[in-house]
């Protein structure tokens, strides 16, 4: 078990977020390359930051399921920067005026603010293209049909739209469930699915790992809700309150905070359980971080 | 010869314009399954009629090259309607004010005038993915791969993107030709290609339907613009001169209407060199039918 006890979680997160870094980097057409000011707006978004938790969780699905990086890492790679150019697509297109009409994304003005609406809108289909283009490369059939369940509407895109929908009414946690579900949880789950298959999975890990996916996914955007309130602007990057402004449907809203902490807290805990008592892996770690994330 | 001397071109097209209405209807979630509202902006833009030009060439395409309608007909059939989704996706995107401001699509309200312009950024995306989705359930990675190709920077959205900054301006012949080649012609010639592809076409005759597919796309965008100066408003369905009004890069306004005829007509002849002098088959009754249409 000595690879197990030395799991350096903070360094693992810090490493493989270069590692994306340099990924999107690689496979995105520079903005030298026409039409550049579609590539320009392209990469703003998409190198602007933040976490990279799905293709972080990807790499560490991956190599939990014994992938490593000399085995054919374009494959686990492309797959990787698939999944975060999907998640900066839908965050161009719900900052759109029509949509959540935000004008700052960590920190910085967004996509439309910065190229204006069309260019932001072209920015945000040419991601998803792109993201499908990278994920067909991996060879994986199986993968982009997976991607595609994840975006499609059972998923992100029906999550996206239920949200819209359920601004100012009163959420039922049944319904901020679903939302979050779907808006979040699916291309998480997702990520971690397709970070198994790229390793040839069997499908008793998959379906272990899918309640692992299910169950962070669904934290992931209970603790975002939650931050939304009690989060330190500074670390956060964003004005708390910004939810109940729009009057978004959220966990707090419609269970009180107490009860979103609660919930959240036995979702890792369910998270954790696909794995022995106290192992301790990337996967462990991500599913705590998440637990206890301050931004 | 006597399958070729048959060929009724008009018949066909009724008949697979009808095949593709049905495949649309079957391939998209009805619109009493949640998200509705999403599910019925889908289908509103997309069964609102149309010629169904880029799947009746994947067919035509398919069947030239010896796939029968017996033989895996889902294959076809799904990438098929991928191509018809991913065509409407980009007239759903293209009429939002923030870019062509089109208040009519073929004589109905348009996405966003019908269903408020966040359901119908969200259509668009979902016809998008739903397309991925299709053509990824062929099984075969490489159309994945080609209709990716077309839609992305260097193909479609590269067009969109040049002619949204032509605008206003003098286009010369050189950058109106390569906006249409790219805005109109890539995913024309891609179904085209993927049509040939479902059927097992070796690399010479992918070529040859190559040269087709590029030259009746050009053919195909420049009758577009001489159409909407000299087009009839009730065949065309909409009000002739908008490119004019929006100041758009055209071939007319590049090197005068004349000129426009005489090189679409030359290209016509260069879709129909693939083929034998005098062939009559349904891709030559198509390439000539472009060369003549009025609407």
């Amino acid at each position: 078990m000595s690879k197990v006890d030395t799991v350096d979680g903070p360094k693992y997160l810090k490493q493989s977020k270069a590692l994306v870094d340099h990924l999107l980097d690689e496979y995105l057409p520079s903005s030298d390359v026409e039409p550049r000011s579609l590539h320009e707006a392209m990469r703003y978004s998409l190198m602007a930051g933040g976490k990279r938790l799905r293709p972080v969780l990807a790499l560490a699905a991956y190599e939990y399921c014994g992938g490593t990086k000399d085995n054919a890492p374009d494959t686990i790679h492309r797959a990787m920067a698939a999944l975060e150019m999907i998640h900066t697509y839908s965050l161009i297109h719900d900052d759109l005026p029509c949509m959540d009409d935000d004008d700052l994304r960590r920190g910085l003005p967004t996509c439309h603010k910065k190229f204006g609406e069309a260019t932001a809108v072209l920015a945000g289909d040419a991601l998803h293209v792109v993201a499908f283009h990278l994920m067909a490369m991996t060879g994986s059939n199986k993968a982009v049909i997976e991607l595609a369940e994840a975006v499609g509407t059972s998923g992100m895109l029906g999550g996206q739209i239920a949200d819209m929908e359920a601004e100012g009414t009163k959420p039922t946690h049944e319904i901020v469930k679903n939302i979050h579900k779907r808006k979040t949880g699916a291309l998480i789950n997702a990520s971690v699915r397709i970070g198994a298959m790229m390793a040839q999975a069997d499908p008793l890990m998959l379906d272990r790992l899918t309640t692992y996916g299910e169950n962070i996914g669904l934290a992931f955007q209970i603790i975002d809700d939650i931050l939304d309130i009690q989060g330190d602007e500074k670390i956060i990057g964003k004005q708390p309150g910004s939810d109940s402004k729009k009057q978004k449907a959220t966990y707090p809203e419609a269970i009180g905070i107490e009860k979103a902490k609660e919930e959240a807290a036995l979702l890792v805990d369910k998270a954790l359980s696909v794995f022995e008592e106290y192992e301790d892996n990337v996967l462990t770690f991500i599913a705590r971080f998440i637990g206890q994330r301050e931004c």
